[in-house]
């Protein structure tokens, strides 16, 4: 066991009580991640780790069976590249960390930190595109950025963040239409499928545009406390990053023409939303394509019997060896407090052995969904059935998990269709609060300063709606608004 | 196809005549990188990615076979904290970018763009160990650092480059040795068996240590000038850092005592290595185990056939589904044109198709290590054969360029038996120059001021060595000399 497993204080406080301290409590309790003497920057423990890892994996071969391929770019930005996409750097700016001195030498243009990668990478790809036969360039980047902020708040904002960053060019408006469009149900698939987290997948409002953007769309998450959570985001950002940079190609009619790009991009705040999403005042609860360990052995042991040590081993390893990711534990403390720390840390399956079950050849498997006292939480099975067993019941547990959050997000989608109702609901924070909507940067204003809701996605009307329910001009596409993180 | 695959200019510098400039031109025009417009940095193109990655995978799972975990440190360093360690500061001070403002902010204190990390990995160690029982602590991270440099060589020394650094703390000085020892020999087995590249590993000479270790160790590469690449370093750091960072924990004696930890890294250089060792006057020759694509299929057409291409694809996708790493290339080119590309780039094999093949059901399976010319190089196959042909092939390519580059440092390590004959292998760059040594930092200091070379590493006397060969004192080790990158 190699990291460090210094025992985990007791109190985690419940989690419907203060939403926000149970979360950093569990954050740190379960090791994830730990504050850092750098201002706004938490370490990433080898356990959060393990969770990036599973999301890095997962999400990479979606992007590799979409065709696209990673790549690096400079950390650093020189000023003046910055400069020219106006909207861009008008947005990015207060956000910047400024690199102004190189070992004893003062620099005459100040270096940025990159808090996205468009710019250095609009002006490689005006390098490397030169015909339509160059297109489409479709690539991805896992990096570091970072972003001046005050606040730190474990994966969901912190000065410096993991994320990958997708950034695709193309001959035509359609094409990084579709591509914009495709990833973003990349992502989709990913929160749902693997995250076991729903979300709705729509377009961003102008006033929630990305800096630049022609169209953003998200996908947003709806927390405990009934606050949205946007959880990934996806650009089409037209010809205007072209046009800034520069890419141009000589297309077939021999046309010189600006290409159409696009950028996406998820980071390890979508970490943080399956944190709060699935955990209950015991600790995490993982989702079994996202955990690090899957099962968990705890041996039961007496004093003159310690054979369950040596039957977990044995069993460990055979998981092992079929692909599972398994660990024993094996310390020397009581099976509560290990019960306990598990718990904390949300193993989806513990197994546990005891003497009698050494006898018997049987284990027991107890569900980490499951609550305390559930009769299906815990079943024995013989030993010589874990293997074929297992599988199953992680898919219950993941596909009980996904279901318990949509039942959430369905139970906090509420339909407005008057304007006081519709008021209240924002403010009372229920939730995803969907109304027939006008569209119009005014009310979308008015709604934020009275209630301090705001639009999370757009999706088309269903056909019979005729007014905005916030302000009564006639609406143009429904949308929900929630107050969010 | 989604990368750019821009027309390759046609000439690349004979190798022998002049290897800086056939190497720079071979990493363009294989679109491993891109040099950007950011001072010392340059752009990891998907292919040059792809040989990343491939690193990374078999790296990373020889670090998790030996136990350790990966996990993630802030980007920036507060300067307070790194001036802590005396050496260590001293070695890296200037070479450290620094941000001084944040968004429209003047800092207060200066944060150092990580160089490395042992200081910040040596501030969270210090919070998470208490006890024995935490011990030890075996953790990675794969990570961007930079260090001001003037200079620009792709992979070889770039200001931003990728790496991996490892980072453990242990509860004796035996064990971190043993750990300094396990990693250099987990580069070892990655440098020979995975990049092809022998390689000599052993301790460095006092003035080559790390600043701040107490032994630092190296596997050196030789290159086809006669200069040595350091392609990896293990330091047993001792107790320095555990001092200078209060890395202490409570015994099971109840004593409190510091810990001994080690840092061990391997970079992009790796790459740098692999790519000269290899190469030949037509490009590069990338081993199998490393390469991003193990086969390309080329097709020959006739302008009323072009069954070639279907018979191609679907040979690919088989081969794809059975887990090779290939690709179709069906551009509007002429084959020939196509070959000399794919030789630039490295790929171990090519895959010819055309009208007669397709008529006969067979391929002509051609190497990439081989001359043109060769007998060996071509060899037709039945088509139903490839799939099983292809695994023997590609490690009897694998084996070959290790065999090859093995007879190269071989027939470059020259054994000195007298001083002049010493001083003139190391002034004429003849390779590793072997000689029984004081190991004294005059002796060393003399060499290098007269002919450029330095130590690269040093192992124990074989045994009837009495003297120095360089200057007549005692012998103490065996070194290697050699000029270096």
């Amino acid at each position: 066991m190699s990291e460090a497993l210094t025992p985990v204080v007791k109190e985690i406080p419940p989690k419907t009580a203060d939403l926000s301290a149970w979360y950093t409590a569990v954050c740190i309790k379960a090791q994830l991640v730990s504050y850092s003497p750098v201002r706004g920057c938490v370490v990433l423990r080898p356990y959060g780790y393990g969770l990036w890892e599973n999301l890095q994996r997962q999400l990479d071969a979606r992007f590799k069976a979409t065709g696209h391929e990673n790549a690096y770019f400079p950390l650093l930005i020189p000023e003046s590249l910055l400069l020219k996409e106006a909207e861009h750097v008008e947005g990015f700016a207060p956000e910047v960390a400024w690199v102004t001195q190189g070992g004893s030498e003062e620099l005459t243009e100040r270096l940025a930190i990159r808090p996205t990668s468009e710019v250095i990478v609009g002006v490689m790809y005006a390098q490397w595109i030169e015909s339509y036969r160059d297109l489409p360039i479709l690539i991805n980047q896992w990096a570091n950025v970072l972003r001046w902020e005050k606040a730190t708040r474990p994966f969901l904002r912190t000065m410096e963040f993991l994320w990958q960053e997708g950034h695709t060019a193309h001959a035509s408006a359609q094409e990084a239409r579709e591509e914009t469009l495709r990833m973003l149900a990349v992502y989709r698939d990913f929160a749902e499928n693997v995250a076991a987290v729903p979300v709705y997948a729509g377009e961003k409002s102008e006033s929630e545009r990305f800096p630049g953007a022609v169209e953003t769309y998200s996908i947003e998450a709806l927390m405990p406390d009934g606050k949205a959570l946007q959880s990934a985001t996806s650009h089409d950002l037209g010809q205007n990053f072209a046009k800034a940079y520069d890419i141009s190609f000589t297309d077939a009619d021999q046309q010189i023409k600006h290409a159409y790009t696009t950028s996406w991009g998820m980071s390890w705040r979508m970490l943080g939303a399956m944190i709060m999403v699935h955990g209950d005042d015991r600790g995490l609860r993982i989702p079994p394509k996202m955990a690090p360990l899957e099962a968990v052995f705890v041996p039961i042991v007496r004093t003159n019997d310690t054979r369950a040590v040596d039957v977990c081993k044995a069993e460990a390893k055979r998981l092992s060896e079929a692909g599972f990711r398994v660990r024993v534990d094996d310390r020397d403390e009581q099976p509560g407090w290990k019960y306990a720390e598990w718990d904390v840390r949300g193993v989806p399956v513990r197994i546990e052995i005891g003497p009698r079950d050494v006898d018997a050849k049987t284990a027991v498997l107890v569900r980490r969904d499951r609550a305390k006292g559930d009769p299906d939480q815990k079943r024995s099975v013989a030993l010589d059935d874990v293997a074929a067993e297992l599988p199953a019941l992680l898919d219950d547990i993941q596909r009980t998990l996904y279901e318990q959050a949509l039942a959430f997000l369905s139970g906090h989608t509420v339909r407005a269709t008057a304007r006081e109702e519709f008021y209240e609901l924002c403010r009372t924070r229920a939730g995803m609060v969907d109304i027939a909507w006008c569209r119009l940067p005014a009310c979308e204003a008015h709604v934020k300063a009275e209630t301090s809701a705001t639009t999370r996605n757009l999706r088309p009307l269903e056909g019979g709606e005729t007014v905005c329910i916030a302000c009564g001009e006639p609406a143009r596409v429904r949308a929900y608004f929630a107050q969010s993180y």
